[in-house]
This record gives structure tokens, sequence and C-alpha cells, in this order.
């Protein structure tokens, strides 16, 4: 019985000048790109870094929504004036921005009805019919506005929240992989890699120098949604290390 | 006498599967954008990371090479097959992609004519005419085409060879910035901002919250090219803190 392949992508835009200027090193990407893969055979196609700007914002989020299948925002939905990732995705919708009544009961509980000022307020405000992403480590909700799904900057408010964003998902195929690390250098099997790329169409072979321990060597990394077919690249792969004495190096 | 002002922008398109998977976290943004503005005065106004795909890496060379000043490709400048920047930037600007006789001579020195296969041939193919950024740590230039500046990806190496940019590139005005870490959460503060934010046009002022050692905080950011105008926001900024009570953290 054949498997049926599901593709499903994704795009993430990072908004935030604090990412562009070097001042931040961004995490998300990484963690997102994992965790859609292994959780929901969702595969990234796209990252844009952007400015707070609003136009740009608007200009990308159209975009990338008609690009792919889901855009995960990052950042600028706190409570100050540069946070307008949610104004932002209203106005590329022309979805009304309003307060989300469960939001504000959400923040308001969290807060206290004494400390829900306006600041705190602003988070609860987002394109009117979102759904809300729970946030269990600091209460201000994610939300989804048609294929887009808006997370916070901070990466271990993030982290805590990204299961709860599954539900909202369509499940594509898995995109398996396997990293065959070679004590050579790239030149002396590029040849050979090429033609086994051009013969496995449905394999993606990447290849990455390192550097461990004063040697040098190169990651082989493989990637395919048809495991038989990852694996025949695998063993295609080893037979070439032997043929040409390299030593392989077990991680 | 009044500084003029001059922008400079640019773009990094950073071009590799691995980074979009999440197996290899890209270091080389936060590097070229504080590079590029401590030494060149130029801010980097956009990212985009995509794969290893000809169509789609000439489509972003085109639109970002007449979107901003400069633009700044990592990856994919190496001896094997999905190594395709070279010829992907030949493609869209419509320039022949051969031998450059110069790369080629230092790649052959460096390898020694023996040990020069075609794998490192190739690292000597890029757009005619192109200009050599040099490489003082494993010999393979860089390049550039037109305003397009290409780096390898490898961290450490990009990082050697940043410097050799310099000659090629239009300086600019700096952006100057400051950081103002207060005790506070940002609901605390962020009316006051905001409206210190639209006194003061030139000056972006950026709120980032942050987790140290048990206590929270708000990190304030502000950044301007007119280093008179950061002065006055930051004067503001401390005296919003002095008002409000903020113990302020020296880092």
């Amino acid at each position: 019985m054949k498997k049926k392949i599901k593709k499903v992508n994704a795009a993430i835009l990072i908004i935030g000048n604090e990412i562009l200027s070097g001042r931040t090193q961004d995490k998300n990407v990484e963690f997102i790109s994992k965790w859609l893969n292994s959780k929901c055979g969702i595969s990234i196609n796209e990252v844009r870094i952007i400015p707070d700007k609003e136009k740009i914002i608007i200009k990308n989020i159209l975009h990338l929504s008609k690009s792919f299948n889901y855009v995960f925002t990052t950042g600028g939905i706190g409570p100050t004036h540069d946070d307008i990732t949610a104004k932002s995705i209203s106005k590329a919708f022309k979805i009304k921005y309003e307060y989300h009544k469960e939001a504000y009961q959400i923040l308001e509980k969290y807060y206290g009805k004494k400390n829900f000022n306006d600041g705190r307020k602003k988070m609860a405000k987002m394109p009117r019919n979102a759904k809300l992403i729970y946030n269990p480590s600091s209460a201000a909700p994610g939300f989804m506005t048609k294929n887009v799904i808006s997370l916070p900057g901070v990466p271990s408010i993030l982290n805590s929240m990204i299961d709860n964003c599954k539900r909202y998902l369509t499940v594509g195929s898995k995109v398996h992989s396997k990293t065959i690390n070679l004590y050579t250098v790239e030149s002396n099997i590029s040849k050979k890699l090429e033609n086994i790329q051009k013969k496995n169409k449905h394999v993606d072979i990447g290849s990455y120098p390192f550097f461990r321990l004063g040697n040098i060597g190169v990651a082989v990394v493989i990637r395919s949604i048809l495991f038989t077919k990852l694996n025949k690249v695998y063993l295609e792969i080893i037979k070439l290390a032997k043929l040409k004495k390299i030593k392989i190096f077990k991680i």
C-alpha cells in the first residue's frame, strides 16, 4: 500500500527591530521549525525578519499568507507602543481590531481588576473572531487570524504555548532526516554526491563542513518525506564512504 | 553646523535548507548587522531565509537588490551540488557564469595543482567581472555582483572576511543606541513611553522584557542617527523612571 504524501508548509515572520539590529539573537526559528516538522509534519519554507513598521508588516502578512499554508509571526504582541502586530494584521485583512472577550477575561483574571491597566488591556485587542492560543506562562494569549498564527517574541513564553497551536493545524507528512558525518572535505565527495542527488529526486541531500577537535569533516544531511527512499540514499552514501575509505564519525 | 544624515541600508539573504529546517542556528545576522552598523553606518532593514532552490534565489535576489542599497547573501558558495548561489546570481542578472581568473589562481595556489579538483574549481566560478572578497581563513573568496555581496555560511569564515567588504561599501551615518534596564513591567511605563515616542520621531524606542535572577524587568532600547536627540530621549526616560520610582539596573 502506497503511503499518501501530504505536503503542508509554512513561513515565519519575525517582527522586531531588535533582531534586525543584531541586539537580540533569534532563537524562535529553530524551535518552531523543529516543532512543526516533528509534531505536525509541516515544513518551514521561508523566514523573514522585518522591522516594527505597520506598512511593512501588512505587506508581508498579505504576501506570505497567500504563498504558504500557514504563517507564524513572532513578536509585537505585548503592551507597549512598538507592539503593533495585532493591529497590523487586522488592517491587512480588513478585520475590525477590537477587544477579544475571552482574552479580556483571561487577562483581567490574571492581573486582577485593580492592576488591569491600559497597557495590559491592549494585549486583549486583536482581529475580530481570532482564535486564541492559550499561554500557560504569562496569560496573554497568542491568536490565529485566517491562516496566520501570532506568537510572542520571548522564546520561553513562545515555547510554552506552541503545543496549543496544534489543534488549529492540518497535519502533513513528516520530513525524515539522517545525518552522516564523514571525516573528509566536501570537494572529495562533491561529484559522487551530485550523482546520488540526481538519481534521487525525492531526497534532499545537503552537505555542511564542520570542525571538531582539530579535524575537519562534512555532515551530509539527507531529508525526505519517503522513509524508504531516504534509507536507500543513506546506504548509497555509506557505500561511497567505504569506497573512498572515508572514516564515518558516529555521534 | 548641522551634520548631514546619510541613510544606507541593506538586506541579508540567508540561503540554506539547514537554517530553515532548524538543524543549524543562524549566527550571521547578528554578526553582519552589528558590523555593518558600527563599521559602515549601514542598517539591516530586512532578512530572508530561503531554501537552496534556484528559482527562489533568483526571485529574491532581484527583489532585494532593487529594494535596498546592498544585499548580503550567506551560504551556498562551496564545492557541492547544493552550492548554487553564484550560478543563481549570474542567472538573476543575466551575467555569464564563468571562472574568475584571480579566484582560480588563488584556489590553485592554495590547494596545489594536484589537489585542485572539480569541486574546488567550482568555487572559482562566479558572475563575470565579480569583485572578489578575499578570504584569509580558507582561501575561497566571496564576491560582489552589482550591489550583492556573497559570503559563505560558516560563521568563522564569514567573520574573517567581513572587513574585506568595506572597500566596496558606501558609508552611511551610524545608528547610535542606548539601553536603559528598568526593574518594572512593560505595562507600567507603556503609556509614558508612547508619549515620548510620539514627541521624538527621530528616535526609535523599543521595549523588551527580560528575566534576570528571579527579577523581571524591561530593557528600553533607544536608537537614532542623531546623537543629541538620542540623549534627549535618554534623559526623558531616566526622568520617567525617577518619577515612577523605578530602579535602574546598570550592567
